[in-house]
């Protein structure tokens, strides 16, 4: 065998799938893991593959061509920590470590700057896919050092998802922690999106009383136009599985309706806060998940707080047609979100980011993949400095025509008692944004009334105090 | 003079007003600031009061009773650090340092740890109620160690504000970081209020047509009825007051509609998405004052992103009854949600908060001072477990009776084109929270497909995953 271009450490199922994808593009992989076990299991399930095992860490390093270049596929936070420790004495200047697990972006730049101390480059990678992308093509989203992405880069293209045009999913985000907080706020418009359909199938199952097969038939066909993605095509065939356990129930009637998370949603808030931008769609989508698992404090409170009066809620024959705006139009609020966080980001952490070409690595192999991220694309292609996506000619054309709908879908939701936080927050959002005069004057006044925090005036400059305690 | 009994480091006009207010209660008390020039205006601009001032830092420790109490009204951060690292060295174990700064939470659990190995006590002390308030009696949030907030109770009871019925409005939160905490949390909850009050404001102007006294006039009978507080009272001042600049303009059309902050909210909602508990409305006020910001943006977009279509909305007669009851139902979620929060905040830091004392000193001398403080204290009088506020007979009373006006005057302000973030958002939660089964099902059934994440069954106790990838 050839000596090993390329190391894997951590052989979970992330990290194994990452291996036998860049071995299957012809390349000689070095393997290893904590736990030996592990390691040999690998190799004994894929004996004719070019993967070369290692039992300490100094004869895998060693193992590999030079500069060498290395991912690690282990958990985020302290195990990562434990692992670059070991792996620092054995490394050269020039060497390429690259951390592909979900990890906190803060945590990426302050292991860029410590590695970089060494002359070791540090490249912390998004990888969106799940086990099967990252066996398949994931979407990879890297950042550090430029010249360190270039030695890997023919690597990584070989492995991403390809476009349907071909393009690999896969391209430099920016310096330290741009790749993976390119990723984070994947995660967060992924949590979006979900909201958003979880919305959309109460509305139709609750509202518009469909049955589980109609419900299924409309995700497929909403599938086939604007809203066609993996998210809703997956909700399609989720929707015709049984129960798997004997019972004659839809799969979804027994799962347990308490969603959990892996904390990527909650940073993506976080981070918007800490940036002041509005995120609200997303970290709305955060907290339904929060309250879905109060399940225990929601049946006992479903007991004693009412439900609104039934009214007469006028549904139109084309409901489906409304809900199906309304998810389409709050889908481009959520993006229009997350895009406007990115550029909030990329200023604030001095990372360049390529809004365009993040929408492109995102349209294959990742969760969130979907036909209209080309409208993204196109958009940014056509003015790199776009302030935000609902400005765009088409997505501009898409929020006047499908406004009218959301309006009405959320009332008949807030009328009917189905919570619809994430399609609220779209709307909001859009009024907010096109809103020349928000009533935020009289928050400032309130602030200078009780605290004396001054305001500034619409037609001065300066900084004014009114004199509130004396008499007028 | 007598030796003075405290120490207020700190003379901007949170700190002096704080020192007089101590003086005014028959204290003598020690004052510095870290410019001199400061210091010498406060003696000279109150030659009568018991103040001693001090020009360095040793004499101002030297000049103190033993065991000293000494509160720091500094900025908070590296301020507040660089002002305990000069205290450190000249305090004796059993003195009790008090930070009375707007600091986040987890500095002052750092350093009550910290100064806790000297032996000296540290207190983090929230202090609402403006300028004002310091001055004549704010309401007051302390945390830190027990006994020695009892060495500094009987003081505290002095300068705080006092109910009605006589309490004083400073209680002991709990350990550590608690009483900044709550303070924390109180700014949240006034974020709320004030988004609350914003969003009834424009609602009346912009929908329902009133002129700026009947907006004044309609505040001032709120105030006297449920939604009797501080914030009403000074909107409905606020709202009478003309331009003082000339113009013949309100004030609040004057004011350049983009709302700072201090980053308590923000702090609020952050600590609200990592203790995993939903905050959604106070979230929804920091991003709207968020949004407030990008004024530039907004005028831009208000000329190209179309508003809905005029639709004929048949306002009901008492419109303006309807958005008062829809204000109440909302606030009564912000605090249901806050409120949520502390409990939540309580079991992870093992502070043991007492929630009828926090709504209760609350009641007076801070920003959001209000009648209803009451009921919750009452509520949780009744009972100190219950585990949401909505719970509560009196609070449950109210939901049902008001939710019919929250739904119509959120579908009213959706149909209408007017940002209702906040309402919608305490619907939202309303729905969610009495909802016994949520949509929340399908995200796991989406979770476990793409990722093999998992979940739980309804029926059954154990981890399931669903073989998506087989043919049925």
């Amino acid at each position: 065998m050839n000596k090993p271009t390329i190391g894997v450490i951590g052989m979970a199922v992330m990290g194994k799938n990452l291996a036998l994808n860049i071995e299957s593009r012809g390349y000689t992989v070095a393997i290893y893991n904590r736990t030996n076990a592990r390691t040999e299991k690998v190799v004994a399930d894929h004996p004719d593959k070019q993967l070369v095992p290692s039992y300490n860490l100094s004869d895998f390093v060693n193992s590999l061509e030079k500069p060498r270049r290395i991912i690690m596929m282990v958990k985020a936070g302290k195990p990562t920590d434990a692992v670059i420790d070991q792996l620092l004495p054995l490394l050269d200047a020039g060497d390429v470590l690259i951390d592909g697990g979900n990890t906190f972006f803060e945590d990426t730049i302050a292991r860029n700057q410590r590695l970089d101390q060494s002359g070791i480059n540090f490249i912390g990678m998004g990888v969106s896919g799940g086990e099967l992308g990252a066996l398949k093509g994931p979407s990879i989203m890297p950042g550090g050092q430029k010249e360190a992405y270039d030695l890997v880069a023919p690597i990584l293209q070989q492995i991403a998802a390809r476009t349907d045009d071909g393009q690999p999913c896969v391209a430099y985000m920016g310096p330290n922690g741009a790749g993976h907080y390119v990723k984070m706020v994947h995660n967060g418009i992924e949590y979006g999106d979900m909201e958003l359909i979880a919305e959309s199938y109460n509305l139709l199952r609750h509202v518009g009383q469909y049955s589980m097969p109609q419900l299924a038939q409309t995700f497929k066909e909403w599938n086939a136009g604007e809203l066609s993605s993996y998210l809703v095509e997956i909700t399609a065939d989720i929707l015709t599985r049984q129960d798997d356990q004997g019972s004659s129930k839809p799969i979804v009637d027994v799962i347990l309706d308490a969603a959990e998370n892996k904390g990527t949603g909650k940073w993506s808030s976080q981070s918007a806060l800490e940036l002041g931008v509005p995120q609200s769609l997303i970290t709305e989508a955060v907290y339904a998940r929060y309250i879905s698992t109060f399940k225990e404090e929601r049946v006992a409170a479903s007991q004693v707080l009412p439900q609104p009066q039934t009214t007469d809620l006028k549904l139109s024959a084309d409901f489906s047609e409304q809900v199906r705006q309304a998810l389409y139009f709050s889908k481009i609020m959520s993006y229009a979100q997350g895009f406007a966080q990115l550029r909030a980001a990329s200023e604030h952490y001095h990372w360049q980011l390529n809004y365009g070409e993040i929408a492109n690595i995102w349209r294959a192999g990742c969760i969130i993949r979907a036909q209209f991220l080309q409208k993204i694309t196109a958009a940014y292609q056509k003015n790199p400095e776009l302030t935000n996506l609902m400005l765009d000619d088409y997505f501009k054309a898409i929020c006047a025509k499908y406004q009218a709908a959301t309006r009405q879908v959320v009332a008949w939701a807030v009328q009917a008692g189905i919570p619809v936080p994430a399609l609220s927050a779209a709307i909001a959002y859009y009024d907010s944004y096109r809103s020349a005069v928000l009533p935020a004057s009289l928050t400032q006044a309130q602030r200078d009334y009780f605290g004396a925090h001054t305001y500034k005036r619409v037609d001065q400059e300066g900084t004014f105090h009114y004199s509130w305690y004396e008499e007028q």
